[in-house]
């Protein structure tokens, strides 16, 4: 059976959030890299996978798909064994609790840590602009109120949608992977 | 069976798609309002049902939910039937392009038609703003593009995610709803 592909540089945190399901599944996938700079995303070829010309895009056999998210929960599901089922989609309350705090990360928790993100890290380092810190302070800001809520859910559950670990988990580790290369990640104290 | 209770004032587009979903499946349930002039949904009440003090947020028996799409989707899976199988999860690639979709509306749809709604509608009838006539346009300018896709797809398929009815569509209702009451939408010729 040809692997799975997943179009788009790896590095992007919405491809990223793909390749960590393919991952966590041990599907065989091969990533074909868009080239933003030539434009790739928006060519003919690409539009066929996306029609609004961004990333990731993915396909499997005759099914093209959009969407990180959509494609992450169809790798999960299609993927899905005993041992490793973050949808569970099985279980009426579950999987409610594991789309309110995917919900969460799309809606609340990226909102406030992509910023920091784009200008201490995306901002100078790929694009040659300087860091906005009245942005990277105010989305502290939010972050910090954000995170009092997880801090709160992950005193009584050991992951976000409970006592097992899911997709909700998986789909804050892009931005988060990246924050922590940013001067705001301060370690516990040991 | 006590019907199932929906927090948050109906006309809120959020809330709208909860309602939309039970209106769908024929479920009994219960709207409770929520006063935010009152500053209601920061109360202590409020936040145990939704800890980031937002609606629309939803109860059955025990089970306390937020987030529309969560929240929608559960309401979907529980009363489904086989004639209102709007989620399609028993499809693989059905479920996939009904994820699609959905996506496409939170993060393309919603956030080129949302500032029309709120410029033309909500600031000037509800919070005495007047309309910032520079958004409306670049947004108007920005879904005429989200629109030519939509076009494409739909010329080729009845519905959004493919020849069937799906929780993609019913997500596009609640902004197109409001969408359909400014000065901007132009009727087809007869």
């Amino acid at each position: 059976m040809a692997p799975v592909k997943v179009f788009g540089p790896a590095m992007s945190t919405n491809v990223a959030r793909v390749l960590l399901c393919l991952e966590e599944v041990g599907a065989e996938y091969e990533v074909v890299d868009i080239d933003f700079k030539a434009m790739e995303h928006k060519s003919p070829e690409h539009l066929v996978r996306n029609p609004f010309g961004q990333i990731p895009a993915f396909q499997d056999g005759d099914l093209l798909l959009f969407e990180s998210r959509a494609i992450a929960k169809y790798v999960l599901r299609k993927y899905k064994k005993n041992e490793v089922d973050l949808l569970r989609e099985g279980n009426l309350k579950e999987a409610a609790m594991v789309d309110v705090w995917t919900e969460v990360d799309a809606h609340t928790y990226n909102p406030a840590i992509s910023p920091i993100v784009y200008e201490c890290l995306i901002n100078p380092l790929m694009r040659g602009l300087p860091t906005n810190q009245t942005v990277v302070d105010e989305s502290l800001e939010k972050l910090k109120k954000v995170l009092e809520v997880y801090e709160a859910r992950l005193s009584q559950h050991e992951y976000l949608a409970g006592d097992f670990v899911s997709f909700a988990d998986l789909n804050h580790f892009p931005y988060t992977f990246y924050f922590m290369a940013t001067p705001h990640m301060v370690p516990k104290k040991p």
